[in-house]
């Protein structure tokens, strides 16, 4: 950034614009820590009208801009690969509203969901979407992050109803509505959810909330095989129970997390499922449709936790598998992969990717939301192991290869950011064209968080 | 159309191509009958490469191209205004395969819902989206539909997992994943639902399939003011009964019903509500619920059909209600209005809507998708009345007005078309701009379906 746009900056914002180190260095990486990139300056941002101005600054001075909120991405979206500012919203942490009737609270960009959730519940509703970390509604928005939520409630995606959005060109807009539906013109909602602040800066959302479930209960059913497991999945969304959750652990997975909190589940292929009721009856109901479905697909073992204490147990376990990982190798880098696949295809793909990591002697572990098709693998390795980075990539790059192939994607949670970019190409060669054209039309300078999503047209 | 454009269309497709009167005028007109515009002629495509073919002899020889499928539109969607060439492709009704264990089914465009369901049902799922008449997959995903389903299920945009579509350059592109959730890069699958056919033509669709619920029954509910039925509504909502339709017709409608179909329903507000549970014993369950909480909202007489045949006969009534208004009013025009607000303000801005009725002596009734805040006002006068239209359309611009004030939206199902653009313009002006951008990105020449959602920039 030039001398002229850090003194612009400093003359508008003040004590609130800073290119201390230690601030630049705090906006430099994201929660896959795989890039390190300084921006020549921070904005914290306090209002829709700071973003306005920053990005007319920017507009004037030709510096990029890369919304950051609270740093939880994986795809290194928040990362400033080309300098220039980041525009940090963690100060618009505002609950404006919650609407108990209409199911629905109007919030800023910065709040993270589990302080929505705190606001919501005196009301008994709650936010669905539930990626962990401390992540953001602006953040979840940008990347459309979804969770162990999604299979019952949708993803971020499915539970924002109307956002107002700063354009590159200075106009505030309003998309989506705060009804339940609309067809009203073209939907442009959709085009800045997932976007990754490429195309605009999200300045405030209404999202939907959700009636807290009357009565709940988990299930722990440990399988033979990752295979009958995955199956067990199948038949549990085909039942029509509804699920509040469904997640597949594989045994290193539950290995590492007994090891890190200390628990003492059997190391086995297992799936947790959560079932909620109106009432105790009915919940005990689907509690035996379900165990039986369970054990005709080949569960050995099946434990179910009723008292909220025990579900929160569990949901912590699930919740930390990917710390879990991290500590028990310390040193190592690590990297997840976000294959999601058509529900009848999960146990072949899974089946393969497991089979050519043993091949290639690769140590991983398994997680997935699998009642959406959706499992990451979550590789590691020392960071200067080239031999087994090479391998890990290889492997990476056959399992997208198979979960094309299986009318999946590249991403079902995660986003592009800077590292799936490739695959994203392959899965969307034909349409990569008319996005470059709609970043165009909305970014004509490429200031929005330039290198994100979109592979540069000669590479 | 020039005689070269006719002779070219005539050469490339031969019999499929129609200029007949007859077949011309049935593609004039949809089902709310108040626009007639004949096309020049209609394309009877059967392939994907009819549709390309088509588009590209559009370009070649500049005229406009409206696709056609059931006509059952109630905005005049269809209606070719600028004449040129109906793209009919009713003939591209093939269901190309269900993937039971993918909860997904692939089909073209024309293969109307009800014939999906046909098909589903042997494997136990059900296409979840029912705007009532023989509605094509292709036409629900243009126009967003949704109907009574909805408060459950979603709308179509939320039942879609991908799409192809054909661009007006020549391009075919696919839109979207056939898995259950992504986050690959811009959402432009979005972007062609709800467009009514003005950015491109969709030729292919898979869409999501859910299971067929295990235990149902339905409850009729009436209660002394639509206010109360209304704000029960609300609380139903409230309790995590997940209904599967939550519907609410005021006294006009069902005395309509009555006639027309022979019932003997109790005249007064009534909603109606459709229960689902995994056992006979969660349903029970789910019904005592229902019921308590219905009554302390002020319900008078609740009454519930558990058989399958009662309970096709309550939803028969409430799918005929369009019919049954039209029936009792022998010649007289109908007009439906389709507002959306936020679930907490449905009961003022009903209340509000049918005052602004009786002040004017308007002879209506009501119906709505309540559980969603949807709601319709059907007017109906003679053609030739024009005092009583123009009272009719003052009345409308208030509820507009009202439910813009709320939050809500013009359309909640029916789409924009020939007649909501002015609302269009009240509820999106700040994005009309950007909505002009797309439209000139997608077809530079305005040939796809002209006339549609965009309000006239002059006008």
């Amino acid at each position: 950034m030039q001398e002229t746009a850090l003194s612009a900056l400093r003359a508008r914002f003040g004590e609130a614009f800073s290119v201390s180190a230690a601030v630049r260095e705090a906006h430099a990486r994201d929660e896959s820590r795989l890039d390190f990139h300084l921006p020549d300056g921070v904005l914290h941002a306090r209002s829709e009208q700071d973003v306005v101005d920053a990005l007319a600054l920017a507009r004037q001075h030709r510096f990029p801009v890369t919304p950051f909120a609270a740093g939880s991405s994986l795809e290194g979206q928040i990362v400033p690969v080309h300098g220039g500012l980041s525009l940090d919203v963690t100060g618009m942490n505002a609950v404006l509203g919650i609407e108990p009737g209409g199911f629905q609270a109007t919030v800023q960009p910065g709040v993270p969901y589990p302080e929505l959730n705190r606001q919501a519940r005196r009301h008994g509703l709650f936010w669905a979407v539930d990626p962990g970390a401390e992540a953001t509604l602006g953040g979840m928005a940008s990347t459309n992050a979804s969770g162990t939520g999604a299979v019952r409630y949708g993803t971020t995606r499915d539970n924002v109803l109307e956002m107002r959005v700063a354009l590159m060109d200075g106009r505030m807009i309003r998309v989506g509505s705060r009804a339940r539906k609309t067809s009203a013109g073209y939907d442009l909602k959709h085009l800045f959810i997932g976007a990754e602040g490429t195309l605009g800066v999200i300045t405030e959302l209404t999202v939907r909330l959700w009636p807290l479930p009357e009565e709940l209960l988990a299930l722990r059913c440990t399988f033979p095989t990752v295979r009958e497991a995955a199956e067990c999945a199948v038949l549990v969304m085909g039942a029509a129970l509804n699920p509040e959750r469904l997640e597949l652990m594989d045994e290193p997975m539950i290995a590492a997390v007994n090891r890190h909190l200390g628990r003492t589940y059997p190391e086995q292929p297992t799936l947790w499922i959560e079932l909620a009721a109106a009432s105790p009856a009915a919940l005990q109901d689907a509690l035996e449709v379900c165990r039986a479905l369970c054990l005709d697909a080949g569960a050995q073992d099946v434990a179910t936790a009723t008292a909220a204490e025990e579900r929160r147990a569990l949901w912590e376990a699930r919740h930390k598998a990917y710390t879990a990982m991290s500590a028990q190798y310390p040193g190592h880098a690590q990297l997840s992969t976000d294959a999601c696949v058509p529900l009848h295809r999960l146990p072949d793909v899974l089946d393969f990717t497991r089979q050519r990591c043993l091949d290639r002697g690769l140590n991983t572990s398994f997680v997935g939301h699998v009642g959406d098709g959706n499992f990451h693998v979550l590789f590691h390795a020392p960071p200067d192991d080239h031999a087994t980075w090479a391998a890990i990539h290889a492997t990476y790059d056959e399992l997208m290869q198979a979960t094309l192939a299986a009318g999946g994607t590249c991403t079902g949670e995660h986003g592009v950011g800077l590292h799936k970019q490739k695959y994203l190409a392959q899965e969307h060669g034909d349409t990569l064209d008319v996005m470059r054209d709609l970043k165009r039309l909305f970014d004509p300078h490429g200031l929005l968080n330039p290198g994100k999503i979109l592979p540069d047209p000669a590479g």
